[in-house]
């Protein structure tokens, strides 16, 4: 990572390490404590103090801005780990596993309210801004969380309902937490909205990698199982966009593959019939027009190339992860 | 009910009646149109418009921070019913017995955060001051629901530490509900604080009292099983007065009353050990105390006596729900 970069990770974590939650109930705090220090990339937050930054603002004055979106997209993980029946989450134990799933609803609950408590840390005059732009943000990212527990048991999806979807489930958060940024910077109207366009196309785009990811990364670097969401079935944009290419014969080939036992062996001929229709190239490419969307977005903003190449530095180093 | 008090409910009932909320996705919204209708009292609602109209404010204004608080109530009461896994509510199917857990919890989030977005709708002045005690009381409910948890496991519980719990899971919002209506009507600091101490107080007052109706309400009104605290060996403040007062024999008697699955039985044995000890008439003084207190800082309140009698009034209806 670059070292102009590394300057907002290293405050964050400093700030977030510091945090200071009360004692008692431990058990609604004592989860708390343990997973906001569990670390993540904290790319989030982080997008709000560029965004800040963007436009001319100390990025410090962003700060409680930033917890708030951290706070929220933490409270979103506690509780859906807990739909999902997750039981690691970043190489851990998830709050639901390490407690229980009593407790991670309510501790889930407590830090949904103090990302608002950090909101009305700004400034008086930019909480009703700070506060709508939340608001509906929170509400889409729980709409796609819906959308995606739907989908597990709907037969056809097609690959636009997907992208929608992943846009509210992920996506809108980014963009969210950049204008955040840009409101404490009390940008103008245009600027915030391209620089949220930005923020959640670049965010359909990264999902869209990480599907991508799931099957087709080096596992050295990956972190994670290889072909997780193949073994397990999961409708992904890959498997969606197969659906889509292939000829009856195909389809037939691919729910064929869902019943395969052996992981190896269902990896191995996904990986076959994908390279046969072309898969992840038209992925790549559906991923693609979202970053060009993102930049052509952020070109738009009314400040100087400098000031815009941090953000550029921390979309190439996301991007650098692979494929 | 009086017919002054019944204009608010009528009210508020069309108001909630009227909600728009969206057709999709159908798992997230349906659960909240089902819930939000089942009914309930609406008390904590009314007293944000009585909170208002005690200071002379149109209690229409006040509408967006009354439904706030339905919501955040009803956010809690879904919430909580996947934690007690209660099958029922207002003698209809809970959320997560209707649907599922994952859906209670993720339609519970969301109402959570659309009851920001009504104290948004407010007018921007007094935006901070709404948020501020409605973040404190939020966190409270949820340290409150934690310790109630909490006690399920615990050997002994004082009844300080017992009223401490109710005070927080069920009080704190009767006083935040009032509040609102005080910020709405912009009432000065020391009749806002002596409204909150009021509602806080018989709020208090009123969970002790549902304790005592748990056992001692005739059935035909009361709509609940007789003694079900008793039953399930719930430690209400009945029980924790018992223990208090008892000798050490009276103390074994009481423990060996947990252990009787005769539920006519046990309950019969329960009457006479708190008949032996005095235990529900020292509960009804310490409920009285806080009734008390809340009457005191009403009476503090800088208004005319006719325009505290529709509060009264209120008081007087709930309390004339027996014992």
């Amino acid at each position: 990572m670059e070292d102009d970069l590394k300057k907002f990770v290293l405050f964050l974590e400093q700030e977030i390490q510091k945090l200071d939650l009360p004692k008692s109930p431990e058990n609604l705090y004592d989860p708390l404590r343990y997973f906001l220090k569990l670390g993540g990339k904290r790319i989030r937050p982080i997008l709000t103090l560029l965004g800040a930054d963007l436009f001319g603002e100390k990025y410090e004055n962003a700060l409680s801005s930033a917890l708030a979106i951290e706070y929220f997209h933490n409270f979103s993980l506690i509780h859906d780990d807990i739909m999902d029946e997750a039981p690691l989450r970043r190489t851990q134990e998830t709050v639901h596993t390490k407690w229980n799933s009593n407790i991670a609803i309510l501790s889930g609950d407590v830090l949904l309210i103090k990302a608002y408590q950090e909101i009305c840390k700004q400034k008086a005059e930019h909480l009703l801004e700070l506060m709508s732009v939340f608001n509906k943000t929170a509400i889409e990212v729980c709409e796609g969380q819906q959308l995606d527990m739907d989908f597990e048991t709907r037969k056809s999806i097609s690959v636009e309902e997907y992208i929608e979807m992943i846009r509210l489930k992920t996506s809108v958060l980014l963009g969210c937490a950049l204008e955040f940024g840009a409101i404490i910077a009390e940008a103008n109207t245009e600027d915030k909205v391209a620089l949220y366009n930005f923020g959640q196309n670049i965010g359909i785009a990264f999902q869209i990698q990480d599907d991508v990811l799931d099957l087709y990364a080096e596992s050295a670097q990956f972190g994670k199982q290889i072909g997780g969401d193949i073994i397990s079935n999961k409708k992904t944009l890959l498997i969606l966009k197969a659906y889509e290419l292939a000829n009856p014969f195909q389809k037939e080939f691919l729910l064929n593959i869902t019943q395969i036992e052996d992981s190896a062996l269902k990896i191995e001929q996904t990986k076959t019939i994908f390279a046969e229709l072309g898969v992840k190239e038209e992925v790549l490419k559906i991923r693609d027009s979202y970053f060009e969307k993102g930049l052509t977005a952020l070109n738009e903003i009314q400040v100087s190339k400098e000031k815009k190449s941090t953000l550029i530095k921390l979309v190439d180093y996301l991007k650098s992860r692979e494929v």
